[in-house]
């Protein structure tokens, strides 16, 4: 299969291209960059040194069997009528075609109004609810970052009826979330240390997390110290004083299956509760939780490499479902520690 | 006055040293270490390069006008009788004398037992809440970092009687505030990037916070990249859909006159709510908040330098509303920017 | 004595108004921004929360007695004229007055060309190796930062003859030395954790050191992961195997009486050379030194924080003296540890 | 083929398990750990999560046909007879075996003493100069990490008779570096930030540069903030004012076919020389050079990832070659940017 990835130098981008290069059923056979059209792909991402392969500007791009679209929200849905004439398989990584629901896109996207016939064809790209829409999946359009961490902590809980009132998302994410332009926030003796609450409410990603789960959210978003990784902390009320042990079965039954979702339950204060930084570059979600003893305050905690599960690892599982090959093909990277 | 700082090579202890030395009214008689006996200041803070003088073993104190006590939880109250022979005046920086309420106590410290009189004669070292009561006070017990940081951040709200439920309280802390033993945990390798929620329930802080602001708190408590630093994110539930200014009002009554509190409301993205980062070596509370739109979803975050104000500088703003000083003496530092 | 600050909302201006307003003897008459005008100091400077002061436009600044420049490089030669008849007293801290051999500057500086009446009433500043000529001084240049470092590591050494060729200066540096404004190198996602050789040879800086010392110079430039400091690491060919207790004497007798030069000792393996991170906020300057045994190999390491000994701290230390205030006026924070 | 990590709870003996879990041609047999012993590999390296694999005693080991030696200094000799009856093959990855020279051994390991017989059937584990003489190799004694990444920065130009003179060799270095047993050295609150010069002059890695270079070397080593990574800077006094092409020749001849050295040659100042954050996870050595403009200075900087090519990524290829598979086998891993 050849695969294009538009919107190449960006981090999401840069991402898909390291995977898709390791996938053993892939061949990349465009990359596009306006920018850096004619360099190397190592003058955006120094980790393809020693790779022979060019940036193309978006204009030169030709026939493959899959097109990705790392590009800016509002720009896909723009430009879809192009990109389906390249590829029959468009997998979109920006948030346009992934809320239909006209409530909350019009809540959180103000303005935003894409094709309702395009809208109509793009399946959720979140594998574990999602699965069996998944295959043979034309378009697809995979989850944000922290909403897909969020979701894959409070779904199974949602799904059995655990979720007894608005919850409360505490994420936390790394600067290499907001992308490869610089500004004022981003500078590094501005963003260095920072435990900068840029978004203590009305995040966008609290519409797909109610629009997966139909349940209500709070979220807050704080900057941390990190370049990768988001890590999400729900605050879920219960329904009653469940016991710890049986908010832990729902959890086992919903990924006993999943190649990518671990369940965290330790003894060891270290590592009790799933971090992000152990992530990097691996395509798992971790999932911990706790109940505060004597009462119905349940702890659910998830991490994610916001570029991988939170963006082109996802993509490439989606894409792994949709074309039937093994689902864990080419995201088999463990993640290193120390780190 | 001649001050001595018994405790003198931890963290708070160092902090205490260098804040005395400072001040202009206080004489540094002793400073105490029985790992440093006889060796110079610097051997345990290197900021101390410069400064001629040495720890002297705990055993070799004389007398003086105030002993600082930074020493670990059950030391103070096994020590006591013999330092307050030593100085009419005692700050004690351990957890053995802030709790009065024997449930909090027995529930959070299971098995301590200080002795009930000396426990009578403590008085809490919050100066936001109990001014009055340390005036000429001899013996005084300085609040724990986080509950600090979470008391001056709720206090005013519930004292206004706006809090309607359970508060949330999401404490991020730096690794200063574990001490100076290395163990694994603080193993650099293992510490660096962490976004470790070290304590998801039952942090001891807790009992604090509900002592002084008499309402009920979940506490989670999250190890983040930093060296100093505490952030204290509090989600509070209100009694009605109150507009922010109106909850504005009752932080700036409260806090109106208050030399260490300063309340953030800056319409930039940049520093819009407190971050500890600025605060190093401050003995600021800086404290912020924002309303959920449309709900009844309070957020209040402050920030504070865990050994200063969380500590060192809460002691020293104490010892100078007791002896009569002018409130801001030896605390005017006003931090670094950037950091 | 009123003092303006042209340029107040970088990041060398910002030091300055801080250290300025908790100088006793210094009232703060005018800081300057053009961006900011209008704005209080804390728009650009968090850590001036509760400060009542706002910035100008530079064209609105009156008279005063002495006008800090904290402006880029070209700017202050321009405006000198400007500036001069607003105050009796002129500190640049810009390069555009430091280099008095008009060899070196044409090589570092191409096409730069101060007016030669000015230049010549330009005066040095640093402290240490011109202090009788800063005495009374109405023009004073500042040294740059990592200048700074190296002269002060190098200058006893070279004074005494004990440079016996090319001396290497390896020079380590925060992220804030770069200036406030974002580029894709201060990028946080690609400048944190960076050990960026940015100019691995060429450095202006070379000017500066060679005009001083009178030695060849190779220089390094290192940028590491920091915001605040500069470590300079000078491998220097002695004329023979000079025993290490020999050298010690020469900076002993160098630097003996001087407030803010450190020499740093230790057999302690943890801080037995100097390291900048001890130094945020400090004007110190701290010097270690070793030879490599049975060679002729000499090691000087010298550690500042950028923004103050190579900067703000290091200007009012020379208006200390040009004054006549006592040196050490408004610098005495001795800096925080753990940081 | 079956293999055996000894010492498997450290962090090389955690990167062994990791490459040799993902090595196609070989199943992990026996894993050792005293401490950890009959607990799963999580426990001491989370990224294993989700993997069924326990640790073993050392003496419960079983034949297989390769043991790795992850351990201190000094055990590998102690050891060496014992583990030989294990397994045909055996690769060291302590220092016991490395240094053949009688004389650098006495100087930089006083007191140590390996079995002559054992010492003369290890052959030096360093692919790119030792190739040949590793194919069938039985005994393998792989380099260190710093030694590792100057012996590849010098040995081409060493090789070429182009080294005029002693080299310095300034390394820094990442704190897993020293091994996952916490000091006060690695405490968070002091190691966070660090430039600490720890080894200003003779570190044992100058034995085995010198041994395989038989060049002279001064050598530093800096510990910098960072997890992972070794970064060398290599001063060289070169033989006459060589232009710059042509030291490029003699290394693109030394390393035309090499599959983990990348020569790095970019005109962007953002990633010009190599930086070991971008090499996580991954077994390359990236070398750049320039020179000073006019003279005999030449610069060369290499970077790796200590746990790497710096250790088990190094002994993973030396055992590709030994047993005859393609070299970059298990070792595909480009690493992550950013990060």
């Amino acid at each position: 299969m050849r695969a294009t990835v538009v919107g190449g130098s960006g981090y999401i981008g840069g991402e898909l291209v390291r995977l898709l290069r390791g996938h053993p059923e892939v061949e990349l056979a465009y990359v596009t960059s306006d920018r850096y059209a004619g360099r190397p792909l190592r003058t955006a991402h120094p980790n393809f040194r020693g790779v022979n392969q060019t940036f193309v500007p978006a204009g030169e791009v030709g026939e493959s069997d899959v097109v990705f679209l790392a590009v800016p929200h509002g720009a896909s849905m723009k430009e879809i009528d192009h990109w389906a004439t390249r590829a029959p398989r468009v997998i979109d990584l920006s948030a346009d075609f992934r809320l239909h629901d006209d409530r909350l896109r019009a809540r959180h996207y103000p303005g935003s109004a894409p094709d309702p016939e395009w809208l109509a064809r793009f399946r959720t790209g979140i594998p574990e609810l999602n699965r069996e829409n998944l295959r043979d999946a034309r378009h697809i359009a995979v989850a944000g970052c922290m909403a897909n961490a969020a979701i894959l902590a409070l779904h199974p809980l949602a799904a059995a009826g655990l979720v007894a009132g608005t919850v409360l998302v505490d994420a936390r994410t790394g600067s290499s979330g907001g992308g490869r332009v610089p500004d004022e926030g981003s500078h590094h003796p501005e963003r260095s240390g920072a435990l900068r609450m840029a978004k203590p409410h009305g995040h966008r990603h609290i519409a797909e997390i109610e629009q997966a789960c139909g349940v209500g959210v709070h979220m807050s978003v704080t900057a941390v110290e990190a370049v990768r990784g988001v890590q999400v902390v729900c605050h879920v009320p219960l329904p009653g004083a469940l016991p710890e042990r049986d908010v832990w079965a729902v959890y086992r039954d919903a990924y006993r299956s999943e190649p990518f979702v671990r369940l965290v339950r330790e003894r060891s204060a270290l590592h009790r509760l799933p971090e992000p930084k152990l992530l990097s570059g691996t395509n798992f979600c971790d999932i911990g939780l706790t109940v505060t003893p004597g009462t119905e305050h349940l702890i659910v905690v998830s991490a994610i490499d916001n570029l991988v599960k939170g963006g082109a690892g996802n993509a490439v599982q989606c894409l792994n479902i949709a074309a039937g090959y093994p689902e864990t093909t080419g995201l088999e990277f463990m993640g290193l520690h120390p780190l």
